[in-house]
């Protein structure tokens, strides 16, 4: 049975750890982390604060912030089995490990909120063949849709991913502030926000574009401009139209 | 029962046609459209392109562009019936009738795509009492999500709205275009896009928030700006950034 340390007691790590220890074709067999305290939601298994206590396993999952893998990378120096990091933006090389790769799950984990692991994409990379169909073997693990992917398409993936996820995000707080002030609940904007996702299942993004910057309605574009209190987001409307505007023309 | 006239023939008007037509509770009794060509998709119903045509009715309905609303409110002049406008911007009083209200679906319409009315919040607004009870009575036709906004409520809302829809949908587009450059498919970034809006029938927005600007992380922030190739795009994600930082920098 394939073997798994995991490296990292934080967000990633805690989903990856869930799965992992139910799993009947992986075996997890350790979890390291820098304190006893970090490590206590991870005792279904043996767990570390030191590096040269560290198990002989298959693959080596590093789940650490981006900053602190290639230090990660130097401690598992010795050790024979897959060196891996979970990250969207750091280049595989980063690793300096003989057998490296990439195992990245493309989504977005917020603590103590369950994923369903089953829709997300594995984005792969190893510098063998054999490595890599490892890797793919423990992403199957947690889903069927595994995409092999270079560092230079992953990194703009990662744009990619940060344009959807956390502008957007950023975008419906944004609502839910104006909704705020107007004693109105933010639900009223749920229906919308849902229909705009569900429309990218049947047309594309491009197809689906509505509002007043699609239409060129500047007068509409001021009048909102002007109700913006914050001079940053009357910058980022301005903007996000003039965006809007320019698609829309250029393929007229 | 109650009568309806519709006046106009795009997007908004074919979408509350389709489910006027089948009820029970209100009858529609005729769409006036500017030519005969424009009203062919509405022929279930009495047609006319002229104004000194139209039906008595309990309610006439105003769903053409911004723009003209006024100008069919003047032409309304001898209506005995409440007149309304279905726009998230304009003020109600835009309307120069006697019985006037604003009855807008707060939903994002899409030629061809058929819309499940039953989850779209209708706002309401009337200069009367009577009047509000009977575009209540209207808008329960299409769905039980039924809120009294005011125009000034409902012009922040449309602000909130531009910002959820339009704009998360051109960063979709922006996405799908990173995709393309890569020769990945736009659907890799799909689960974190539903995931992104899923999140929030649990948590806020505001707790949802992940990514290299809320980890304040400006060294990704750089290389992903280095990454894009368009001017607006590099500044737009330098603001989105600026942004994202300072909302949770101030509350910590």
């Amino acid at each position: 049975m394939l073997t798994v340390v995991l490296i990292g007691t934080g967000n990633v790590a805690g989903h990856l750890y869930h799965k992992l220890v139910q799993s009947k074709t992986v075996q997890l067999v350790q979890v390291f982390g820098r304190s006893s305290e970090a490590l206590l939601p991870f005792s279904k298994v043996a767990t570390t604060t030191k590096y040269k206590d560290l198990y002989a396993a298959d693959v080596y999952i590093i789940a650490v912030k981006d900053s602190a893998i290639a230090a990660v990378s130097l401690q598992l120096k010795s050790v024979k089995g897959i060196v891996v990091h979970t990250s969207g933006t750091q280049p595989m090389h980063l690793l300096t490990n003989t057998k490296i790769g990439v195992w990245y799950p493309l989504q977005t984990f917020t603590k103590d909120k369950e994923v369903d692991f089953k829709s997300i994409p594995f984005l792969l990379e190893a510098n063998d063949q054999v490595s890599l169909e490892t890797l793919k073997t423990l992403a199957k693990v947690f889903t069927e849709n595994i995409h092999l992917v270079n560092s230079e398409q992953r990194k703009q993936l990662h744009v990619a991913a940060v344009l959807v996820n956390n502008f957007s995000n950023h975008l419906f707080y944004w609502a839910e502030e104006l909704c705020k002030e107007q004693n109105l609940p933010f639900e009223i904007l749920l229906p919308l926000v849902k229909e705009t996702v569900a429309k990218l299942d049947m047309i594309s993004a491009k197809e689906a574009q509505t509002g007043p910057a699609k239409r060129n309605d500047t007068e509409t574009i001021q009048k909102h401009i002007e109700l913006l209190k914050q001079p940053l987001q009357k910058k980022i409307y301005q903007l996000m139209s003039e965006s809007i505007i320019a698609t829309y023309e250029k393929k007229l």
